[in-house]
């Protein structure tokens, strides 16, 4: 598990006065950024070796609302992996009071610029798996 | 099942040079209101009168993508409601093919201000249940 | 000067329920892709060319505020052109009073993918001259 | 002048693989929020008393492009200041290499949540003055 913080910008509020729904699957695609980061892979190094990263599924459920300058946490969990997709699963905390704000999960799969599908090189592979293999250790505890 | 058509904004897409995925949760929000407006329902006269709709549940499948000014198809089908929860179904269509870009459910409740739960009032139920007993009409056809 | 016509999105409305000030970006944005993809040149074509064009400059003035589902009108003029850079003004109307909401500037230079300075290519030159040499004859008459 | 950082988010970036234009608007408010926080005035505050701050005006001048990933620092400077508007610049600095990306201004004014102008209250006033005196002061020396 990977956390990050932030706060609410106000351009993220909607007339309910709360951060729109839809912000959040831009907070977990930070969680997951990071993450792979913290394994050693940027999008930007997959990109140039014409790797891409589509998601083919996304679901929320969303728990207690954030308000304009709420400081949150994105705590990010690799959840299954292979040479052919990539699930985390997210919980994003309301850091004022603890509470959970929501839970989420997303599949990402390996294609190339083109959309052809393809399995994810050795040289990546390891390092992400490396992760992998650390949070299942965890889990197993 | 109400359709509303569009093109995808150039701001709309990212790096991948296709549509980003959270995108499609503004489109379905745009459906949603279309569809709600269709019924004689005003997001902004709900808020006049303290009502608000937070999302809680949202489940998006992706299966082909959009590029920058491709022409899409949200189609919005009502498929749950009562006075405590509307449940929507979409579809997108990619207009240039026909294919299904993706399919999406969505959940919202009925809340005040406060984000204290509520029931919907008899004058809002009726408008939205008249189209929700056409659509479950067409459906068993 | 070309129009064209939208509805302010739930998503882009912002806590004080106005919509909030970064989406008249966006609808100029839209404006300028419009106008030209009527003069036959379309972002993607330029872009299959390694052709990209950059934003060097952005001017805004709000006059007044739009709401929610409010619909606007997006007039787009090309102001100044030539092989270096395109100028376009906005103006945007809230339809249900005639009101102007915002007048802006921006100014698009060309260059290429690495962002090397180039000069737009006479095919494409030609096409958007055209609408151009119309713009400064409806002006002056 | 205040400085905060942030990353480029992946959802900023375009077709053209680098963030769009449009996000700075993000970042300086992102500025200016950070900037009234340290004076003691957050916006959640000023609206819980029916203050708003609608924007009048923008200007932004694009030197340098900013990548996924990339981080920057967001400089915040209090040009101007009165009971009717607040005047900000901004500039955004690339800190790979310390490059300018942008350049900005931006006028606030203060009104109610009808839109009807008001005087900044003396107890918010006397905040932000504190700060804009420590400003001049700055820029004398």
């Amino acid at each position: 598990m990977l956390a990050i913080r932030d706060r609410v910008r106000y351009v993220e509020t909607d007339m309910m006065a709360v951060a729109h729904h839809s912000n959040y699957l831009h907070w977990f695609e930070m969680g997951r950024v990071a993450y792979l980061r913290a394994c050693g892979v940027l999008m930007l190094d997959l990109l140039h070796e014409d790797i891409v990263t589509p998601i083919t599924e996304v679901k929320v459920k969303y728990r207690n609302s954030l308000l304009c300058d709420d400081e949150y946490e994105v705590q990010t969990t690799l959840s299954e992996f292979n040479r052919a997709k990539l699930d985390f699963t997210y919980k994003v905390i309301r850091l004022r009071d603890g509470a959970v704000a929501v839970e989420g999960f997303t599949r990402n799969m390996f294609t190339n610029g083109q959309g052809k599908i393809l399995r994810l090189p050795p040289k990546w592979f390891e390092k992400i798996d490396a992760a992998f293999k650390a949070e299942q250790d965890r889990a197993v505890k």
